[in-house]
């Protein structure tokens, strides 16, 4: 396997950079990538440390690295121009024909995209977050009416993961409740969820995966054998048929496809832009 | 001000394209764009449905909208190329010299980038979350042993989205722990920290700031009033500088801002790609 040194580049926190990278690079796997962020590299001091760094992987790999950079300062693009790299410039790339198009110069200001945006859109994030938070695993059930959304399925379907994620990235309100034995053997939808049916969205997973989640966190327990596995993602299952409750199988989903998933499916409206 | 509409398209999630899309139009200040995400379009169903929502906007707006827009089939990029809109295609910007570089043909395969990688990184960012929740605001401290950082500061600073982001995203396992007022008055670092002060980080946070994000959630309490806030953001400061802690002032900076600060002062590494 070829082996590639990458640089993301940034003045801000790199995450653009990141994102558009990994997409990218996700498209050559007969390449091994190996990945270093360099964020905040807002000075000419931090961006000849960036050449530097460059060429001195260049040295080991005998091979250029790869450098994929957001950087907007024209002095710091000139600067990061003299690595021994290819490179792939964003803002090159589009920031131009974007001008043309809006018939707009554009701001050039450093880091600007994942930098806080108000304290309003700061509020919302944090306050869904600590929704999340306060009605995850069925803690409380008194504030779904505030609910956008109540993920519901068996105990480590990935209701808690998802319903954070969705909470800091769309700014929704998100509870989760867990789908108990009880619940699952008289196979009914439990009384406090039945006024709420419309915010309601299953998780499913494969019995297998489940089992071998639940073997990691309870070893040799009951709870985590492929017995009572398939028993309660029958019985779930069962309940979102009968009942028309929206869900997905997450065995095979990152935690950002099944949340976008839900958004889809539910359609949700996002509280952060 | 100009309004534009903007289609962020993709046959995954839509994260690159909104990610980079957002770094791209955060240039043009003077231009509010009104945003939608069109995730899973991966059939020519969906690709010409995409068409006819953009036209319809294109005909409302009486200006083409823009699209920006990762989709990897061809067949599906030619369905979209006939969409009246300014369109920034990002794997056409950049896939082809990549392969180049690289000497590789890309795999064209559909959504990768944010597709579940493996079960092993799968189970490590989900373990980073259930840590961070098992160990926010101080509840237990026993597993201090087995964190890779520890927050510190006062009550609202921003200790646990922050947590929380940084499982998700680094998969790291991150601790926090509140700074109470008695800690604050003798002007000690808590015992139960002292064996771990390698791994401690602190947050501070701007008074006026503070004092409105706690009216918010105990509105006239002392907890809210600005001489409360002072004085604990004066200890805390104090003691951090006293013990030589590394921090950050949260108040202008995003979670993603102040996460990636972080990780670049504690010179700390991911468990997530």
């Amino acid at each position: 396997m070829t082996r590639r040194s990458v640089f993301f580049i940034s003045d801000g926190t790199g995450i653009t950079a990141e994102t558009l990278g990994h997409s990218l690079l996700s498209q050559f796997d007969t390449v091994e990538f190996e990945e270093q962020t360099l964020p905040y590299v807002d000075s000419a001091e931090k961006a000849l440390a960036a050449v530097q760094a460059i060429n001195e992987r260049a040295h080991i790999d005998e091979a250029r690295p790869i450098v994929i950079d957001t950087i907007i300062a024209p002095e710091l693009r000139s600067i990061l121009r003299t690595a021994n790299a290819f490179r792939l410039d964003v803002f090159d790339a589009f920031v131009g024909s974007l001008e043309q198009e809006l018939s707009q110069h554009s701001a050039n200001t450093v880091g600007k995209s994942h930098a806080i945006v108000s304290e309003s859109t700061y509020g919302t994030r944090i306050d869904a977050v600590h929704f999340a938070l306060d009605n995850d695993d069925g803690a409380r059930t008194r504030h779904y009416d505030r609910a956008d959304l109540i993920l519901i399925g068996v105990s480590r379907s990935g209701k808690t993961p998802t319903s954070i994620y969705m909470a800091l990235q769309f700014g929704i309100h998100v509870a989760n409740y867990p789908l108990t034995e009880e619940d699952l053997v008289d196979m009914n939808l439990p009384a406090v969820l039945r006024p709420f049916k419309k915010k309601l969205f299953g998780l499913t997973i494969e019995p297998q995966r489940l089992a071998a989640i639940r073997h990691q966190r309870k070893p040799d327990s009951r709870y985590a054998t492929l017995r009572q596995c398939e028993q309660e993602i029958r019985a779930a299952t069962a309940i979102y048929n009968r009942e028309g409750i929206h869900y997905v199988d997450s065995t095979h989903l990152s935690i950002e496809e099944i949340s976008t998933k839900i958004l889809a499916m539910m359609g949700l409206k996002r509280r952060l832009v």
